[in-house]
């Protein structure tokens, strides 16, 4: 932590702060600059009330060294982690793990086309939504834990793991039982209620990025799962908002590149809700793995222009067929 | 709706568009504009799947005109609406509503003094958080159920209603037995799950817009609560995220003159988190009155540089009272 | 400068860094945190090149304390600043200076009309564009030299100074001439070579911010012609760009307010080009003033519905009384 | 043109923005929606004042449809646009053009050696600015003519085409003569003037797209060059500003894939202002070249932790030598 001082404040008040940091039981030193003081606190600076500091005459700013994450960062866990689904799959094992699948089940024939179709194209996990987060109460909230048990059913059936986005605690049980892996949707990031229950179930979870959410905030939501003493996390970069509403959000990779340098977490790529529309997926999907995405996760139906939600940015069969074609060659 | 065709698209193509429309029952009618054609659409737009249309060959874009809120628009609702805590205070009597308090219930102690020094410069509520959504897993979360009843308990001997935020639904008992009004955080305000259960409570409701929620997002989280027949709602602006970090976020004074023209809902402002720092929060105080806000939410606190959490931001009792001096000034 | 360690990295790299420093006649001095390092410089650290300790190893962060702008402070210039304008009007002098008139010039009939009018209503000094910087290059750009003439004509025959910006240094010698004060807009704030050329022209300036500059980049575009020997400057504050476009820009009075308290400089805001629409404009004017603005820049048109530019956001005569005699029952 | 009335308006009020329109010459058609109203417009819209109209009892708000770009559009000219560079290079001719060099020229033997170095490795084209917009006045501003010259005679030496670029009007003659490819940076992409002047240079243009600009606004930015005859433009993607500050910028992709689909122009990517630091513009160049840039350009420094300017964001030759093998290999 440093106090940086107001140019030409009294040597009354540099005192003083020295004073409060020596009681908490700390060291300060003097960084004397051009035009103004500086102090600079050896030690633990959670030993010290920030507002006290900064409410003292002739402090002009307090600055904050430290990042507040811990388990999370590569400091303290070099090697990349890995998380496995059902011993089927291994996010870090240097393959990107490909997830698709539809924005929602709907019915037993639209998943089970859509499951059979991904699975031989290529991908190695099923995604589909049970329960949706809408942002209209006049929009269709998904099937429901029937939607769930039919996801899981048709992806065991054709040998896909499932993973599905839970929105309320409700059904914690539930997606314990037919749930491969657990979405945290982007919305609920920071809900932390449900982010630490959902921890406490000891599966693998997906952690979507908030649409504004800063890199601190994203790896300190992370941080709350693995403090609950689950280290089964993914992280998935999925667009963020800015003032360009030219395509839905803004894929972030450079926030992806820097998590990866600065976190061992895995972190996927959703470029379906980054781009908002089907012709633009295929181009960001080879960015983010160009980029150093460790997989994807996309949307993929059978008739998009018959999806109840979504449909803009889904792709169809042939699109994906084309698509993982193509990651193929680049990875080959 | 209206559909966007391509520069000189076929004749077929602007004819398999208006086919769709025909046989959803609806009225197409062709606008030809210079270079391209335009088709709109009588009628309810939701009977037709919006994805069927934008992948058709020839079309360029869809545009919707309508709204997506209805019962919070002030098109069905003319007059401002009103919601009263307890027969005590009432939002939208013409004299703006001010709630002060500490950022969180500490001790007996503190919130005593608090409560008593704020009744006495002429707060109308109390606020106090007893569950704190905090960013970090290693920030005090608060005092929690006993923080509340502390509240409850100060407020009603000091004769103050009482206001504190639920992150939780695990909670929703304690707080329609403890709260005069709910708050729903910005971080939780497209959590639907929490929205509808506290909606149910049928107690009134302070929902405050998220960090980076569109006006039309905030309206439609404040319809969900309207829409289970809650219409206690009062919405609250708290700055908003942008590019600009010099302070903590931006008060959003278009955005509240804005919903004050479309909306019949009561908008209170929060300078506080909006500032970040308390010597900026008499001036947004005052612009936001101006602006037309119908109340505040501040934070104040007998010994900020004390304070657990916030204490940069928060008044002092002299601070406070300068402040309500000035604004009774402007309003007289 | 501070700069921060690499977790548990090795004596050699710490005592490296500390050797560069002091290499450069500076002092280094070790501040030990609980888990890194951090190395504080006494002295002016603009003798180090950043990029040399940044890119060393074991260095995690280089952090700047010293603000980069000088003459603009408040801590080199205590008392707020004033600027004359004609000796007819003062920025600083205690009341709030209210500039109006069209977007732009567009006849001698008009532009007479809207200067009677205003200056009947009150308002101080008259603007009216010139060249007009246009997003699109079919779009009208302005009467030109003419227009400013014309403006400078009228507002001389009724009584009022007038500003005009200017997009080339082409016009300086007319603008030298026929403007009372030179309007820098917002797409020109970081046009450096506009700035210098300006600025040396010893006359008035309103240096608009632009609609994503930090406030320390639009600070330091204020130090460029403070450097210049030229302290007659206005600053403007007119919206930034967010995410939300509900509204054309978000009018920021956080660091509207910001600027009040670190520069002595005046600062103005322009409501019309924040709010977009002109049902706006007199609340956002209102929330300005009460934030501390030193004055209004407001479009006002005799026939905003025929206006050739801007017109959905022009107030008719009728407005702007209604606007300022709210602003002088405020001030009185 | 679409204008939307309001919930209920009156009939009369309906009839008399459908007379406004057909006094324009214009057919007007009637689109009932559940609610409301809609009046489109058949013809040229801009034979109407939006203000006008906008101003009307019961008009709610008014929607364009078209594009207010045409030269650029893809719609226009379907096939991709190319651009040469003195017979030496092609941008559009297939493969990604490399473009390298240090920030700014600082020495015959410093420009002498980066360029031998980049060439060696396989650039295409030399960058080196001579002319720097600095944020603040006290950065040193470049080299001037002197560093413009020594950058064409180093370049035509060692066989490279050079880029630099130009910040104010004083140095058309200069740039005529001493580049082969003129620079519009970001600070100037919508200083109309100087983009008008630079076009009738008649050279090709390298313009990078403001970091705040629009999609929109970028292709109008690129239509002012156009629209002087000049058609040799290559738009740049350099990063956007966002609220995410952990690195400087966020590389837009979105846009640039959005781009490639709606406009015919070249466009390539900036990774080295975008990441701000050196260890993210190889990922960020991959996943720009993946997304489907037309080239990079890209900031190396033989001695970066000596370089006057962006050594923190500068590659050595040992990264550029390693990113181009990488490149070489995915184009293979």
């Amino acid at each position: 932590m440093l106090i940086v001082m107001d140019h030409n404040t009294s040597r009354q008040n540099i005192d003083n702060v020295a004073d409060v940091i020596k009681q908490a039981g700390l060291d300060a030193f003097m960084c004397a600059g051009v035009d103004r003081m500086a102090i600079g606190i050896n030690g633990n600076p959670d030993k010290i009330n920030e507002a006290t500091i900064v409410r003292m005459p002739g402090v002009k700013e307090v600055v904050r060294i430290s990042k507040p994450y811990k388990r999370v960062s590569r400091e303290v866990h070099p090697e990349n982690s890995t998380v496995k689904i059902n011993d089927q799959i291994i996010f870090g094992a240097g393959k990107p793990v490909i997830i698709a699948g539809p924005c929602r089940v709907e019915s037993a024939e639209q998943i089970t086309a859509i499951t059979e179709g991904v699975k031989k194209l290529g991908a190695h996990m099923l995604r589909g939504g049970a329960f949706k987060p809408r942002t209209s109460p006049y929009s269709f909230q998904g099937m429901g834990v029937d939607g769930l048990k039919l996801l899981k059913q048709v992806g065991e059936k054709v040998g896909l793991p499932v993973i599905s986005e839970i929105t309320s605690a409700d059904f914690l049980d539930e997606f314990a039982e037919f749930a491969d892996m657990i979405q945290i949707g982007a919305r609920n990031m920071q809900n932390f209620d449900l982010l630490t229950k959902v921890a406490r179930l000891n599966k693998p979870i997906l952690l979507k990025r908030g649409m504004s959410a800063t890199v601190t905030e994203f790896l300190l939501a992370a941080e709350y799962i693995l403090n609950e003493g689950n280290d089964q996390v993914v992280l998935c970069e999925r667009g963020i908002r800015t003032f360009e509403n030219s395509t839905r959000n803004i894929l972030d990779l450079n926030s992806l590149a820097l998590i990866k340098s600065i976190s061992h977490l895995q972190i996927i790529a959703d470029p379906s809700h980054a781009a908002g529309q089907y012709d633009l997926v295929a181009p960001l999907s080879y960015a983010a793995l160009s980029a150093g995405a460790d997989g994807l996760i996309v949307e993929v139906h059978n008739k998009p222009d018959e999806a109840l939600s979504d449909g803009a940015q889904s792709l169809t069969f042939d699109n994906f067929e084309e698509m993982m074609k193509n990651i193929n060659n680049i990875q080959s």
